[in-house]
Parts: C-alpha cells; structure tokens; sequence
C-alpha cells in the first residue's frame, strides 16, 4: 500500500477539488491508502471508506496568510497535522494544494532538511516541444548560493531519473547567454561547481531555449524560477486572450476558430500544468508533493500519482545518497 | 531635420534588412536625415542620395563577439564609429540592431552617463491586453543594487510618459508575490527607494500580471529581465509551434486553422517585438536605440521613428533632470 497524507483543505477550489481528486485517484490506484486532513464537516461523509483515514482539524492556513506567521500560531493547522503524519511514521508522502510558503517552512520546521542538504527546493515540470523539463528552484528559496544551485541541479535530476525515467538528465544553468561566463555573479560561481563535478552538465541555457525540450533539468535561483514559471503562465492566457479578441472581429476567422478549437483544446491539456501534476519539495526528509493553487480533481488527482511514484522509486533515500557525495564541496562558501 | 545614425552592419539580417529598413524610414519620415555607417561595399551604391551621409568603416562586431574584445580592438567597427557621431555631435541619436553587449559598452565607454546616473538600464516595450508596457531592465546590468532599480523606474517612467506619451505612467517592482515585503532581499529595498519618492509607484507586480497591462513600467535587475524577455519570445513561439502540430494531425481541424490564419497573422503583428520598435538605453549621454538582433526592415524603420521620437522630445534632457533629483539619496548604500 502506498500512504499518501492528503491536505484537503488547501487550493483555490479546496475541499470540492481535493475530495473530487481524491475519489479519482482511489479508484486510479489500487494500492493507494489516503490519509484525508481537514475539517471534521467536510470529511464527516467519507467515514468508513476503505482505503481512507480521516483526520479532523478545524485550522486551515489561508492562501495569502504569512507562512511564518501560521508556523507559529496555527500548530494544528491541516498542512502542519499533514505533515506530522509523515514525521511520525504514519504515513509516507504528503500532497497538498495549499499556501506553498507554509507547505515549505512547515516541511523544513517539522521534517527537517536531508542531511547535507543546505536549501529544499521546489521542482517543477513543464511542457515543452519534446519531453517535459524540469525548473528547480521555483521559488522555495530566494537569495541562493551559488552552492544550493550546485545541490538543486543534483536533486533535480535525481528526481527526473529516479522518479521520472529520463535516462542521464542534461542539467542546464539559466543564464543570459549560452556561452560560459555569461551571467550573474551567481551563475558564474555555480557553474564552477557543476564542471567539477560528473553530472550530466551541458553549460548555460538561455530561457528563450527552455521550451525546446533540449535540456531536461533548468537550474535557478528560487526568485527567478518562480518568476519564469508565472510568467509562463501569465503569458500563455495572455496569447489565448488576444488570439480570442483577434477572432471576434470576423465571421470568417470564428468560423475557422470554431473548428480549430479542438486543436486548441487538445494544445491546453499538453500545455497544462495540471496535466504534470504537483512539484516535490525535494531536499526535506519526507516525499512532500506540492500541488499549483488552482488545482482542479485532475491535478490532485496528477499530484498523488506523482506521490505515489515518490514512494515506489524510493526518492528520499537516492536525494540522500546523492547530496552525501556532495557534501564538503561547498563548505568554503 | 532629426538626424539618427544607422549602424548598417548590425543585426542578424544586415545589411539587406538595415538597407530596406533605411530606405521604409526615409521615405515615411520627411524630416529624417539617415546617418549611414558601414562597408563601403554596401553603402557605395547610396552616394549622392538626399538626406544621407555614409561614412565608411570596414570593422564590424560580430554578433556573438566579447564586447569587452571588441572595445579594445575594433576601436573602427561600425558601431562605435556610429557612436562616435553622436558624441561630437554631427548626429543626435544612433540606432543598432547589432551585438547589444557593445552597444551597451560603446555607449557607456564612448558617450558617458548622466550625471547622477548609476547605471543605464534598457527599456524594452512589451504587448499585453491593454496598453505597452517598459520592462526597464531589459539586459544592460546584471547583478544590480536596489538603488538602481529606482533609477531604473524613474528612467522608465520618463520614457514612456514623454516620449510615448502615456500619462502618469503606474510603475512596479517585479516579484515573486503583491504583497509588500514579498521578494528577495534586491527588492525588498528597492521598494523602500520607492516608496519614499514621489513617483507613482504601485507596489510588487507579479510576472504572471505583467501582460495584462495594468501597470506601465516593470522594474527588474537585467539578468531578470532580459531571462523573462527571452522567455516571453520563446514561450510565444512554441505554443504557436504547439498549436501548429496538433492542427496537422486532422483535415477539419487544418481547415479550421486556415480560416483563422488571418487571426493569427494579426495577433502575431500585435505580439511582434518589431512593431514596438527598438529599446532605448536610457542613462547615457544621447539617444540610444538598441533593436532587436532578429530586426527586419519593418523593425529598422520602427527604431529609427523611436530614435526620432527621443531627439523630438528631449529624452535625454528630461532624463538628466529627473535623475539630478535622485542624486544623494542613494548615497549610503
């Protein structure tokens, strides 16, 4: 069996999508045991499922409230009981669609940090015209080392190997030119680390070249990862909105739009982050699955399958073996 | 007359698009004399004609060329001759769709900055559902101080309210979430700058908003900026590639595209970086317009009406006023 904890009280549309998701991937994975937190008036109705264990608290950490702030004075909220379900031992990974700095700071405060590990990271599938990519950090941290790249790059492309199965990730540093020594401070110093090291490093990659698919894990700084990835999604609405505007002004080209629309909608799904499921926290000592905010059934649903894989790959003991190789590398930073 | 110097060698389609880009400006813009540096092979056949002046060079800087290589050795490459006119003051602004890192140097090395002025930054005007907006710094700097990044909005600002004539124009840090004290530590005290000016600053804007146009000037470091511009290129041309494949696969749904072919042409217009036009660099002493390294003609004649724009308005003269305001209250940092 595989014990997935399930945060339902977080996301935008939370609980009707998390307990929609929740039914769907009951019935998606036979093996799946579903650790349900949230409150006792939601849940009251799936007592006695099988396959399910229901955990009532009446505190939710709200979408916008101040990670820190809720760490402190809400101890009992539905990330944090969550979370405890992994700590001790109950449970084996942990999804939920909630206030991500809390999911973050709640993963650090009550799991810990793998040891070597200086900074977790969020890493994050996209789409692109080959395979998926994924982008590490996309926004657990800000103001990195150029050392914690060194590790995301590692961790990230454990994950795509290990959970994944892209064979020998190429990992990338994003920068503002393909040629090396272009770039910040930051990247400079990073790209040290990764030519001494025996990863499957190809240089920098500029993000004008991420969606191409020719480099399976992109590397950042959490401020800019973050940045890229709403931006990603800010500007694909924005190019669906203005070709819609376009449209309207003729007979002939709504007319055209109309058929295409099944092209357009089918482009959606690959397009969609939901599609990708959640991003793993990686780096904390649990398999930590953070699902996007606006997840609907089908990307929690997306999001514990990815937990579920977490499990059966085994992720937490290879980020383990693989950051104890790095460790003392950095130390002189 | 407004005269702009054109740097007919630079640019990834030069000189045919540079040529053609000349010849689309002189024949729109009555009051424009071209000032035209390149080969002599090139320009030989353009003796005698009205409103140009050619001057000869036979040294280019590569596109992918160091600029700081170039600045040393190919003190004749068309883009610092061209420069070289503005600063004895035969001409008034000079534009280049060559290697943006020398433009940038030459620039700084050959015409100086303002005084006051930190750093020039780059402004590059981007589509969204309502108006352009200045993504300002689009490139120029990496590794900025938060006291740049106020000049940078009040560059910005300047810009886009006296020469493109947008009123009061709104202006944001971007980041990684609305709220004050949301960001790294480079924005958290850029927004203290801010605030404590008498600009019309609105706060944190997140990369995810940028395109919907309700904010006029996007303030960023260049290593952000110039990542989030390349992306935004990158992302529109693979979802467009995207929409492309799914619509091979079915005769209905290729029809449909067909009718819609019109649409598309016109949003791509709309989204084209060539309709807005090249980007200044704001900061130096004279009007410089950098366009992009892909420019066709259509996006040479739309910088030089930008370079006219900037003499017409006395950019550089508004610029230098704006900024001795600043000057002192950086200071301590």
């Amino acid at each position: 069996m595989y014990k997935v904890v399930l945060d339902v009280m977080g996301g935008d549309f939370a609980p009707s999508s998390t307990l929609k998701g929740a039914e769907l991937a009951l019935k998606k994975f036979p093996e799946l045991h579903l650790y349900l937190v949230g409150k006792e008036s939601v849940l009251k109705s799936w007592e006695g499922r099988k396959r399910v264990s229901l955990y009532y608290t009446e505190e939710v950490v709200k979408m916008e409230e101040s990670p820190k702030v809720a760490l402190k004075r809400k101890k009992e909220a539905s990330i944090f009981k969550g979370l405890e379900l992994i700590k001790n031992g109950e449970a084996q990974a942990f999804v939920s669609a909630g206030n991500s700095g809390a999911i973050v700071g709640g993963a650090i405060f009550i799991l810990g940090r793998l040891e070597g590990v200086r900074r977790p990271a969020i890493a994050t599938l996209l789409p692109s015209l080959k395979d998926p990519f994924v982008l590490i950090d996309a926004g657990a941290n800000v103001d990195s080392k150029p050392f914690d790249l060194f590790q995301f790059g590692v961790m990230g492309s454990i994950f795509l190997e290990k959970v994944c199965g892209r064979k020998n990730p190429k990992i990338a540093l994003l920068s503002i030119g393909e040629e090396t020594g272009k770039g910040n401070t930051l990247v400079k110093k990073a790209h040290q680390f990764f030519i001494e090291s025996n990863l499957n490093y190809v240089g920098n990659i500029e993000s004008r070249d991420i969606f191409l698919g020719d480099v399976d894990v992109v590397v950042c700084d959490g401020f800019i990862g973050n940045i890229c990835l709403k931006l990603s999604e800010g500007l694909a609405e924005a190019i669906l909105e203005m070709l819609k505007n376009e449209v309207k002004n003729s007979f002939i080209y709504l007319l055209g739009m109309k058929l295409a629309k099944g092209a357009i909608k089918s482009f959606r799904k690959k397009a969609d982050w939901r599609e990708h499921g959640g991003a793993p926290l990686l780096g904390v000592k649990g398999n930590v699955i953070i699902a996007h905010g606006r997840s609907d059934a089908v990307a929690i649903e997306n999001a514990i399958r990815v937990a579920i894989n977490s499990i059966k790959f085994n992720l937490v003991n290879r980020l383990e073996n693989a950051i104890a190789k790095t460790v003392g590398v950095g130390e002189k930073e």
